[in-house]
């Protein structure tokens, strides 16, 4: 049994964020949290995400886990309208999971948990490079990158104590500097790493109005960690790098 | 002769509410009015549209009719700007209306009269439960509807005194209850019916920013009616039920 | 060697104002100014830009010249975002121009000079009716045109002392008349010409916001000249006339 009442924004960023990387996924519930892990159908990119019992304004739950299909939820967005708050309720040994809101009722099929992918498990990696900025200047250049490229370099200058990255194209290329006041804060430790746009792009919009911390390592994966839901909420996604000819 | 000087908004809501059902009509002037009947093509829906002569700020008529082709008049909301007032002209014996506006001349043919269909016959039906709404609210209504069906039940329960709305797809529904404040007033006669949503989307949105009366029976057709042109003018839409396995 | 910092919006518009009518062109730059003349590929119109240096906030140019792939610079459009200021920097014997703004260094590749068009050179036309006004209007009056034709008629009319256009359709027509108020100033000299609305489309565009003077003849190519960036620019588009069976 699942029940919570949460704000429509927090809702839409949980959905929007999974989104990102899948269209249907396990959400695991438990008497504290609710959660979910998934990896996108080529194994390039994960998603962690967490809600703490009290980024809902009500909320009960026993232990379980819920087949969620992401891209009908997301149908939801059309309906919302101006509604402040949504209630989600699976009672036990339902199929369908209901969201009330603003005089509506809408129940939406579950997915049968014994055909989804089993949980990942995340890999323990050594990330040593750090650096937090604005997710919106993340989500910038990522666009722009976009522009010349569909891959991008995240580099981590420890001598020049830099922070930048690189975009190239056939004939063209964008470089972005992140200078003194769009970094948060930085361990200039050296890290330069190749990551396709593809999957940032629509991982940049979630981070969009948040502070990111991105940990990075030399020809690693990537991982980029905010909260959500006014602190009651965590994501992370994990990226695997592009292996090339270097820099 | 018809020669008649309106509001720029008037124009465009009576344009639109006679595009949701059909391209052409045959539009009537006479001393006092304009007005017309039509049906779409798969006789589901019927309009049926009035507006005084004091809805518009100069108006003078001798009787007659002119063939509207209504998806070319709309060409003219692109053109309008910022216009206020719009005068439609149309000489006797002329093949052409004038929309003058902001110096602007805009000579639209009309259609052979003897081409387009007859007025449609407004069937009379009792239609004994009603419940007047904000057009707004049924709008979205209909909006939310459509994301998991193409049909909608609009039912009115005398025993729980209650009016609801009801979308069945496949898997998900969507059930919409009106409360106190949503209801302006409602007889609570008992009515069920279903109805295509493909036609009511085009008629909600003209609905819109209107207060609308809904009167419906069971398995009976459903009328739409509500004043425009600040009261100085008047449409009601009527639609076909569809027959189904009830509910 | 050129190197100019130029506020983004001036940048824009004379990027938009070339690509209006050509994919890729010849930049020349002078220690006074920049400057571009440059013919559609049907050889129907035609644009010269001057940019003079106090339209840069930082200017130093030797002579020589640039091959610029318009299309390609617009992508910086979507980069741009709250860039207040741009610098261009071509370094002599380099194949890019550097641009420069909020953090990024965008490196566009140049085309070989060698494979572009000559410099058109301008025909000497006397266009006896001249008439001032807002772009703005002129583009209006262009798009409305366009609903019901393909083709526009720019007039002055000396007797009775009017500027109108026509727009004829198969069977709609579209009169603009331009009184007093919209009127800057006009020499009402007698002027009739027909022209392409799909070249003047993107021009009017352009024209938004500017106070543009037309100078037109009788089935001649009409002018439209006015200044950009604050007076520190100017265009001027000649376009040719479509020849008719008159009015």
């Amino acid at each position: 049994m699942f029940k919570g009442t949460i704000e429509a924004d927090f809702l839409r960023t949980t959905i929007d964020a999974i989104s990102a990387l899948v269209t249907e996924c396990r959400l695991h519930y438990s008497e504290n949290e609710i959660h979910t892990s998934a990896v996108d159908t080529a194994n390039v990119a994960m998603i962690n995400l967490r809600l703490a019992r009290d980024a809902f304004l009500e909320f009960s739950a026993s232990e379980g886990e819920l087949g969620l299909d992401i891209a009908k939820l997301k149908s939801i967005f059309s309906i919302l309208g101006k509604a402040s708050n949504v209630t989600l309720h699976y009672p036990d040994g339902s199929n369908k999971l209901d969201l009330t809101f603003e005089g509506y009722k809408y129940s939406i099929a579950l997915l049968d948990t014994s055909t989804l992918k089993k949980d990942p498990s995340t890999p323990n990696i050594e990330l040593a490079g750090q650096v937090t900025l604005s997710g919106s200047e993340i989500y910038s250049t990522i666009k722009a990158a976009s522009v010349v490229s569909d891959k991008i370099w995240f580099v981590i200058d420890p001598v020049e104590k830099q922070f930048y990255t690189i975009a190239e194209g056939d004939t063209d290329h964008i470089r972005r500097e992140f200078n003194g006041d769009d970094i948060i804060s930085c361990n200039y430790v050296e890290a330069k790493s190749l990551f396709s746009l593809d999957y940032l792009k629509d991982m940049g919009k979630v981070m969009s109005g948040n502070e990111v911390t991105i940990s990075l390592g030399i020809n690693h994966p990537a991982r980029f960690s905010f909260s959500i839901a006014n602190g009651k909420g965590y994501i992370d996604y994990l990226i695997a790098p592009r292996i090339e000819a270097g820099k």
